[in-house]
């Protein structure tokens, strides 16, 4: 997606070998107008797919998934981090690996809002090493739903989440997939 | 606005004298259709009001903010309640009293996402004890931008958060607000 490429190069800071900043219009200043396009490219992306429900991990993944879902029209759901009040006991559980915090947690799902009867379309914001979407993929598998496919705003691809994923049979598309980002300079694929 | 008033009776679930569970359509799965209602309600009540920005606090505010921000066509930043590495470090924060925690918390926003140059409209899920309206302004004043108002999709009457924030003089607009909810029954204004 080049207005997506363009984005990256004007607005994302590279800090460390691995980390891409794009805190501008995707995960904390949201470019709704430009995420509203990232919406329509997923549909396009997908288009042969039947989707009956989007499902993302808080907090990143939520307004891509929101707004992809108008493109969609169908619900979108967010597994959660933390255990809270507001959240059913009744959950499909998905085990995630944080590399920056060196330590498993839990994303979970409230039973009422997946089944085996829905089509899930997987979004998420970025993919690095494929824990994000490993934790969704295994909430699809508990609820006995199918797995449509994953779409990703940014791949990391010097990161290789996605190759073993691909490998295991994950239909992942990406809008942007970055082969390098070594002295700040960024290689798309 | 009667469709949410509609939607929060049939699908709504009441636990105990003041929990109200509306995580089927508004901050669990999302009914994006309807939020995009929401949103197109959200600018006609606030139609009269200049605004460059859009606030909200993670996580339950993002996909209405965002959705919402279509319709007023601004950028919509979200105020996030960790530390991240992809936070940076120079930001304006604002302290929240979380009752069911029983501590206090900090929520944060990058500077470089707003400035005293901002006519600021503050977005949320529930206005209960006005916790959170009370941080996000909190933030809005340290930026020296200039706060226009708040919407909130229902306002929890009965615990009187509001009362005291339009006190102050903040301009809090609810789409729909909750009196009572006494042995499950849910009485609007």
């Amino acid at each position: 997606m080049d207005r997506l490429k363009v984005k990256i190069i004007e607005e994302g800071r590279v800090s460390g070998p691995s980390i891409l900043k794009v805190d501008s219009f995707l995960n904390h200043q949201l470019d709704v107008s430009f995420l509203n396009e990232v919406g329509k490219e997923f549909k396009e992306v997908f288009k042969d797919k039947e989707v009956t429900k989007i499902l993302t991990a808080e907090v990143s993944g939520i307004a891509i998934a929101a707004i992809a879902g108008l493109h969609f029209q169908v619900p979108v759901v967010f597994a959660k981090k933390s255990q809270s009040l507001n959240l059913d006991h009744d959950t499909y559980e998905g085990e995630v690996y944080s590399f920056t915090k060196e330590q498993h947690f839990k994303i979970r799902l409230s039973k009422r809002y997946l089944s085996k009867e829905d089509k899930v379309l997987i979004l998420d914001d970025f993919l690095a090493n494929g824990e994000a979407l490993k934790g969704l993929r295994q909430i699809v598998e508990t609820s006995g739903a199918t797995l449509q496919g994953a779409g990703v705003v940014i791949e990391k691809g010097f990161q290789h989440g996605g190759d073993k994923l691909r490998e295991e049979g994950m239909d992942i598309r990406a809008l942007a997939t970055i082969m390098s980002m070594e002295e700040g300079k960024i290689t798309f694929r």
